[in-house]
């Protein structure tokens, strides 16, 4: 029998990324069946972070720190400034622990298809960040497709004129990773860009 | 940045059916960005459900009411009893708008590699049912797996005493299914139990 506040429930949950109807369903039979043990923890973990965590004024990261612990991190050095597209590609680069500057979260990067011009960006507050001074290098950690490479050479030229270094990730093989399943284009740059041993 | 009260919310997410931890991170970065509109109205609902939803004392539906709206309605058929195994294949069987008698619930069916057995099951509360009187049909609407086959079998061999028809969902071709996409088993049966146009 389906009741009004749990097809309200369904709905909300099936506009979650990954989550259709159906599983919303699932999901929310599952959380009835553990009321105590996991519905309430869920409950009171999504009140909180609704009430504490804000995006940083500095780099746009999700935090509940303002500004964001990272931004506040006297250890980290801010003369290494790493453009990212989202949030979750920062946290992604956060995990592999192999980045100790600081971030700058664009919001997604210029799709010609979309319709997203560079004043849908964070590209004037990147701008004002390096006028700002104090800045030296630039990495630009952005997706590997025609969207993010476009989007790091629009970047590149508009820092031209700025006496900073402007880096990208290295592209290549994935570390673990097989050829067969590589894409041919992977495997083109892999071989371009090899390196002596 | 990982922050512990998202942390909490990831792993929380992270243990519903059908998200792992990759997607449960990108369905809170989802809700973070649209705040308002999204994860208040979710929060909201979750605690709705949370307060009103329980299983119905009598055939084990999940809804605000006690007993819920099936067994209260005057307009269903008491004696045509479907057994189910979860409130899910319920409320899928109240889509399908096919069924106008009473539910009962089993919460699971036999299972000899899982170790579930009938006394795992809501058997003697349905036999109890029926010595109760008025059911004249009990439907077992199992699935047409071994072990909700063997369950279904199981459960008709225990009401054979009893002056009730037993009957099953019938097996076949779904409707708008190609015969291509069919297994054999499903094929076998629709051969076998073909009827006259």
């Amino acid at each position: 029998m389906t009741v009004s506040e749990i097809d309200t429930l369904v709905h909300l949950l099936s506009k979650l990324p990954a989550l259709g109807p159906r599983s919303a369903r699932r999901a929310v039979l599952y959380l009835l069946k553990k009321k105590e043990s996991e519905m309430a923890p869920l409950i009171s973990a999504l009140q909180n972070v609704y009430n504490t965590v804000q995006p940083c004024p500095i780099c746009g990261n999700m935090d509940t720190q303002t500004p964001c612990t990272i931004c506040q991190d006297e250890k980290r050095d801010k003369s290494i400034l790493c453009v990212v597209q989202d949030v979750s590609d920062l946290w992604a680069l956060e995990r592999s622990h192999a980045f100790k500057g600081v971030y700058h979260v664009l919001g997604g990067v210029l799709s010609a298809l979309d319709g997203i011009g560079p004043e849908d960006l964070k590209i004037t507050p990147l701008i004002g960040k390096i006028q700002a001074g104090g800045i030296n290098e630039v990495l630009l950690a952005l997706p590997a497709t025609v969207d993010g490479q476009t989007t790091a050479h629009y970047i590149a030229e508009t820092l031209e004129g700025f006496p900073i270094k402007i880096s990208r990730l290295s592209h290549g093989i994935p570390v673990g990773g097989e050829l067969d399943y590589l894409d041919d284009g992977t495997l083109q740059t892999a071989i371009k860009t090899r390196r002596n041993l």
